[in-house]
């Protein structure tokens, strides 16, 4: 596996792939193909087949995929066949919305923390979490190792919350702040803004 | 301009770039250049060039872009220079935070309609909407010549609200159930999944 040269574009598709097998596990199949695969997620099933071989030989001909086998591969490959431990920053509607949120159970991820800088929030409960102050988040992230959190601040304060992350040893962020933000090259970043992916869908309407 | 020849990965990029821009005239500014707008959102000085010389020449050779120019071109070309009602199907947490979200100002979007079908829901304001009955959600939608959606309820009854969506005329679905959902070709989806997009980041880290 040279994992090094796999174009991240394949990566970006196999946490899809992961999700519809992990349907298909739930609903009690066994096995499945390509072109069913390809048929849940909108991808054909040949460029199915040519992202999956990129990690191995892991398909039989004429029986397909054993579907438990596939999803332990796809989770060791991505790194979720563990539990990560993710911060919220900004406990606003939708750091709670996150914080709440049902969506990251067996899928490798639990928040951990939630932070705030408004003092009328900080010590307020969101369901089990409490929120904690902002000034304290470098070192809390810092001593619990947290590796990866969740930016959902104003844009005016995100490139802010971003450099401390980066100082709190933050390797991955996922920005629903909407702003660009600039880290060193070895923290990756995602975005979530629905603006930009609805402006992304309007140039194809009248 | 081409615009049906140019690759969706292009498109994808210019919401960054318009995003990006708007902050520049918020705060005052007249002129950019690739370099500088390149900084902003991570992306090549080059790359920018090229993917606004898709639709004309908008910059001058040694006074860069006028800000105010290419926002308009990139609003007209992105079909923002208008304002597109969205309905809301979902009014739990993450419905509840899209209702009053405020990134959508100048942006292009306003929420217009939120539906839920749990009668304890039902006829409850949220800021300034009040949630209607999913089961009048095509009539509504219809009649109001809605054509974007965004589709905040749980993943098991995500295709069924989608083929509702379809049947009243929506043509774009941003979808935040954390399924794949199919649609007829002449509808886009784009899909908004915090954890496809944490584990699309987990892959690089140790």
């Amino acid at each position: 596996m040279n994992a090094d040269k796999i174009p991240d574009i394949i990566i970006g598709r196999l946490p899809v792939y992961l999700r519809a097998l992990q349907r298909m596990a739930d609903s009690g199949k066994k096995t499945t193909s390509s072109q069913e695969l390809g048929e849940h997620v909108g991808i054909s099933a040949a460029q199915i087949r040519k992202d999956i071989s990129q990690f191995g030989e892991f398909g039989k001909q004429g029986t397909g995929y054993s579907i438990s086998f596939l999803l332990d591969k796809l989770r060791e490959i991505l790194n979720v066949n563990r539990i990560w431990d993710v911060a919220i920053i900004g406990a606003g509607d939708m750091g709670h919305a996150l914080a709440r949120y049902q969506g990251f159970v067996n899928r490798g991820f639990r928040v951990a923390m939630v932070f705030d800088n408004d003092p009328t929030k900080i010590g307020q409960k969101i369901g089990e979490f409490t929120i904690e102050d902002i000034d304290k988040m470098v070192e809390r992230i810092r001593a619990a190792k947290i590796k990866m959190a969740m930016i959902t601040v104003p844009a005016a304060t995100a490139q802010a919350v971003a450099d401390k992350l980066v100082q709190a040893g933050v390797k991955a962020i996922l920005n629903y702040a909407p702003i660009s933000i600039n880290v060193p090259e070895n923290v990756r970043v995602q975005y979530i803004d629905p603006a930009t992916h609805l402006q992304r869908m309007t140039y194809y309407l009248d």
